[in-house]
């Protein structure tokens, strides 16, 4: 019999999927569960986005243009512009999602054996996108006292070596919902530089910036044309996980051209999920103030009920909307598994991603789970009560 | 600076994409191209799919299940059980694209540096998908005096080694438009048991089998539960390119969550194509009957008047909409360029794809051509009446 590669059997499943069935099974025996364990936004898509879907006079569904439509890049490079980002349309190539983009970067700039640095906890499918390309990743601690924030310089550069291709960040951070400063930003446009590394920036969540915060891109730091690369997508922005729509984002014309022949090979992206793209950047500033002011009250509301629970150390996110806390426990897998097994209060229990699963050094993050606040306020403010109920019963704190 | 990956550069051009200027420039002189060159079918989408995309009640257009929705792959089970493929929903997953299944199937089975056997002419994206892979495509040849039939076993045989993980072959082909018989079917299968080799067979052009011939899928074969993976798309199908839907379906349940956990790491396919997808499998009967008399009528039209030019060798293709062709020149690659540039008729010319971006080994397909026969009939005829007089004046024959 044949037997799979071993890049297959190292492939990680997703730390979440473990938890999948106790979750099933406890919802048969009657208990809804509050997720907190997921990154879909309950927010509405823009009507604006759904309707242009709708509206599509198509007769024949066919294949894009491999880099995305010109007119969906074109109104793209507008977007970002606003944003004060300078890049035209032939700098952008249209992906299925972000996570294409990762891999497409990857691939571009990374062989099997090279070295990616990446601060961690960080987005677990960097695991799967890194295995599948055969690239190791290397982490550097970031920490929750820190509230997440850059490592020392000097923390990178002890990990620089003959492998190491690029620095890669997430920011607004998934899980960590830390937001760069500028000054960080520019620390680590230096190091790219002086090391000759990609910095590829993951900035899904740029329009998720609090507290009077601006997002900075790593594509408005002068100087950083040749290394900079952004990875984007329309999932969060506009809640429209579904669609499939992403993009990377470079000023090295090299770049562009490698990823595009990654491109070449898969045709396409998806067809109506352009047409709800392009039409998605029409959506106007008053849905993001709402979104914006509905996200933070959330978080607000969420820190304050989990720095109520005793012993609880819970991060200060400024964007994203994810949030780390450290729990009085052992072993948040234990744990997570054990409130969906046995534990409920008034008919409920809460699902948790344990935050193991974030980090890439073994034995960190145990005591620590990412809650995503994706749940109106009172869903929230219950699931939380949940917790600090659990926690006082929870036979291994 | 940084320097992109020994891969990225490795990575296939699209070899069609190096004439895409030439035609721009002929278009922008103001002369009609005929696109003998492409796989994207004219045939209308059907249309219960387009209005299932259009009726969708959807506020939040959210991720789907990694694997599809269940509701779809269920009836996508029911879908290959009519036509003698017994599957169930579990061994099937959803892909973004027959591409996307390709690319799971790659990973899934072979290691960089490992080997998977594959009859040319092939699709060329096969090399993308390998290099991206770091696999070794290590090419079977097959004759267009054989109709681009199965190449004898035993050549086969001369290719295995230890490195060798799989077979890929396309049924029916692109670019050979060549049926594999039960026969060949059944050879393939004894070979990759013998060998323990996966068998993968691309049938994204399944439904198009003319001549009354049934197609034959490996999936039909019994005993090679193990080692048949199939790639399957709606792309061609159901007219539907765009949609950036397709499947990767194995009875080998190793197999299956070796790729799920690939397709984990990307999240999921496309939800509104999703939608499409499955109301497409409500598509009549009689929208096959009528688009297959139309391909029919089509290749037939087509090999009567290339076979009207003097030393013009073509195939006699029984499935999918290309068909391969000898020309009495040197090179087709320049021969393709010369027509975009140098070449009208009435003030139109054509575009062709020269085959040798369809082989891997060097030197062949050197004077043949593939055309896709996804025009209209009056269509057609114009363009092999142009080819014909090029050739007449074309310096290079
Ligand atoms: C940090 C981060 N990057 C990338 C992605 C990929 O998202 P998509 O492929 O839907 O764009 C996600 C999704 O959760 C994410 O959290
Ligand atoms: C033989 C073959 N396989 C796979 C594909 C990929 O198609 P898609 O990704 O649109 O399903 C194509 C498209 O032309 C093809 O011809």
């Amino acid at each position: 019999m044949p037997s799979i590669s071993r890049k297959g059997q190292q492939m990680p499943e997703s730390p979440i999927r473990k938890l999948v069935p106790y979750a099933e099974k406890a919802k048969k025996s009657g208990i809804k569960v509050i997720h907190l364990n997921i990154g879909q936004p309950d927010i509405k898509t823009p009507e604006i986005a759904l309707q242009a879907v709708k509206n599509n006079t198509l007769e024949v569904l066919e294949y894009s243009r491999t880099e995305g439509t010109d007119e969906y890049r074109t109104k793209l490079a507008a977007y970002y512009k606003k944003r004060d980002i300078s890049v035209t349309a032939s700098d952008i190539i249209v992906t299925t999602g972000g996570s294409e983009a990762l891999s497409f970067a990857m691939g571009s700039i990374a062989d099997a054996g090279d070295e990616i640095i990446i601060p961690e906890p960080f987005y677990a499918n960097y695991n799967g996108f890194a295995t599948a390309s055969g690239l190791k990743v290397i982490p550097v601690v970031s920490s929750i006292e820190q509230n997440f924030g850059l490592p020392p310089v000097s923390e990178f550069e002890k990990l620089i070596g003959p492998k190491t291709r690029a620095i890669l960040i997430c920011n607004p951070g998934n899980p960590t919902g830390y937001l760069y400063t500028v000054e960080e930003i520019q620390k680590l446009a230096s190091l790219a530089k002086e090391h000759d590394l990609f910095l590829v920036a993951d900035e899904v969540y740029r329009e998720f910036a609090y507290d009077g915060k601006q997002h900075y891109s790593i594509l408005q730091e002068p100087g950083l044309e040749k290394h900079a690369i952004v990875v984007d997508s329309v999932s969060k922005r506009y809640s429209m996980c579904g669609a499939r729509i992403g993009c990377l984002v470079s000023r090295n014309p090299e770049i562009v051209q490698t990823a595009l022949k990654f491109a070449q090979a898969r045709l396409s992206p998806p067809t109506f999920a352009q047409i709800a793209s392009e039409a998605a950047l029409d959506t106007p500033q008053s849905y993001f103030d709402a979104v914006i002011t509905e996200y933070v009250s959330r978080r607000d509301l969420l820190i304050a009920e989990l720095e109520k629970i005793d012993q609880v150390v819970v991060a200060r996110p400024q964007g994203a909307f994810y949030c780390m806390a450290e729990l009085p426990i052992e072993d948040a897998d234990h744990f997570a598994q054990w409130l969906l097994e046995h534990f409920q209060k008034d008919g409920e229990t809460v699902m948790v991603a344990p935050a193991a699963g974030f980090y890439a050094t073994e034995g960190l993050g145990k005591n620590q789970i990412r809650i995503a606040y994706v749940l109106e306020k009172p869903v929230l403010k219950r699931a939380v009560a949940i917790l600090g109920e659990a926690l006082k019963t929870y036979p291994g704190a």
